[in-house]
């Protein structure tokens, strides 16, 4: 698929929240936040996330001309009806481009993005805004102090366009698998028919986010292995062909395992989990436009998104920018 | 785009909620109801819609091999983490093939269709499995009798493939407009950040569906009236061109204002809302289905799908079968 990404844009809320603001109100220490999860700081967001997203959104598109499709690609809901891509385009103040949501919790942009490629390349669309916008924080339950200690709230977003002729930007492979045994691995229970909010069965813990950390990872790295030297190879190309990795920013110790496995410098593998923790899908996006603003992907470069989410799922794209 | 519907398959549940039935727990005469929304008879299911898509899927996977990408195209959801496809996918009995879903509300199917295509088009994936289902009937507040009344639960499903090289089959044209200034008219408020199941002021009716339809119904014609001309001229085709046009099954009267506005004999216009109600994203398809098991659609026919979404939306897809 022949498309690229012009642009992108972010917006990281402005309170912080730090490993120590967090310590008494999951009873863990400083110390044991940062071995366990690797994050230092994450933002709280006080505004929705389509209000994020608007502000994402708007500094991607800066001064070009208006999408002509609008693609929501958040787990975090605004309600259920109507779409919250709705809502999104409400706060940007445009009317009448279509858009709808795409959803697979934390690879959503990924996928997104994915098929995004598709309809551009297919001629369906021009200029489509991609965008993902996360408010998680209203899900942390404190009494799971690893998920709650991992995830911040951010939203960044992309335009995308088709290559023009003479560009050499290009999906150069893309993967994805899924894995329902490990449904039950990363859950928010509620907010569904299962354990719908008006049943007296539902707990408030069902309407939280409870995750098992190290069962993901040990079921993640394998085919997460397997997708990186399948990914490689359908593109003809060795880890030291790779300018950067821009993995989910999972967990500090998950994004530290991407070096390991794929044989790569650590400076070679974007790492903000440090700085801004999980932010769901947004996370991908978030770092893929700092590692831009920081002149680390040009123009021919080769990067490789990478990531794992709920599901569980497995997903890459290898991009020539 | 060159892509075809192979097969599809369907999913209602047994049983049979009627007017009669539904009439006490309203508080309007059978009368009422029939005469306000059309529907005589719609389905409830004790079954999640992840089991109810599985049904419908395994209808139209038939004997054939397995998809390489499976698209969850509903809007009620099993929970919020993981994505409901990861369900369908357990439901199913497979792994490892990627899965996601996409959301436009009632317009979830057509716009899946149209991603679904743009994906094969692209060379991305080779068998996609589509499928919407939908239990809504779990989010009826009777004490709006109107959008109680509409509702009912079914589950229909579609195989895509590219169209082989001496097929006709492919998307003459698609349109897509959402206008979030009717946001409010149709709505289920909580199961989101702004109206969190845990936060106090979330009161049970957040968590059920409400609709102002005659609000709806007026903002939704004149677009849908300015699509469906649009949809014909780019494919250089008058209304008796179209073999049949399979409306979304919003309501009774909204279904007979399809044949009147498009000048159409209303035998072309699919009509199964008497029957089945409004099943949200599952109705397009689940007319479909029947349209295409009673014969009214073969290779080479022009067939419409055409709807409206919360949002609002209005979307249609312009097919060579």
């Amino acid at each position: 698929m022949r498309f690229r990404i012009e642009s992108l844009g972010h917006h990281v809320p402005p309170h912080i929240q730090t490993a120590a603001d967090l310590s008494a109100r999951i009873g863990r220490s400083e110390e044991w936040i940062l071995s366990r999860t690797g994050v230092a700081e994450r933002r709280v967001s006080e505004e929705p996330m389509h209000i994020m997203a608007a502000h994402a959104a708007r500094a991607a598109l800066g001064d070009g001309p208006p999408p002509d499709l609008i693609i929501n690609a958040s787990l975090t809901p605004i309600q259920l009806i109507p779409d919250s891509s709705v809502f999104i385009q409400q706060a940007l103040g445009t009317e009448g481009i279509p858009s709808f949501s795409v959803h697979a919790t934390c690879l959503s942009f990924v996928v997104g993005m994915h098929t995004a490629g598709a309809l551009l390349s297919a001629g369906a669309y021009e200029r489509i805004l991609l965008v993902s916008s996360e408010q998680g924080s209203v899900c942390r339950d404190f009494e799971h102090p690893e998920s709650a200690a991992l995830i911040g709230d951010a939203a960044a977003a992309a335009v995308l366009t088709r290559t023009p002729d003479d560009g050499d930007s290009e999906l150069l492979a893309f993967g994805m698998t899924t894995w329902p045994q490990g449904a039950s691995l990363a859950e928010l229970r509620g907010c569904g028919t299962r354990k719908h909010p008006n049943d007296p069965d539902t707990s408030p813990g069902d309407n939280l986010f409870h995750m098992q950390g190290p069962r993901i990872y040990k079921m993640t790295v394998r085919r997460m292995v397997a997708l990186y030297r399948q990914l490689l190879e359908e593109a003809d190309l060795a880890p030291e062909d790779l300018d950067l990795v821009v993995p989910h920013q999972a967990s500090g110790p998950g994004v530290a395992a991407i070096a390991r496995f794929g044989g790569l410098e650590p400076a070679k593998v974007m790492n903000i989990v440090g700085e801004y923790g999980n932010c769901i899908a947004a996370s991908i996006p978030l770092a893929l436009q700092r590692a831009h603003a920081e002149g680390r992907i040009e123009r021919g470069s080769t990067v490789l998104l990478l990531g794992m989410g709920a599901g569980l799922s497995v997903a890459g794209a290898l991009l020539r920018w």
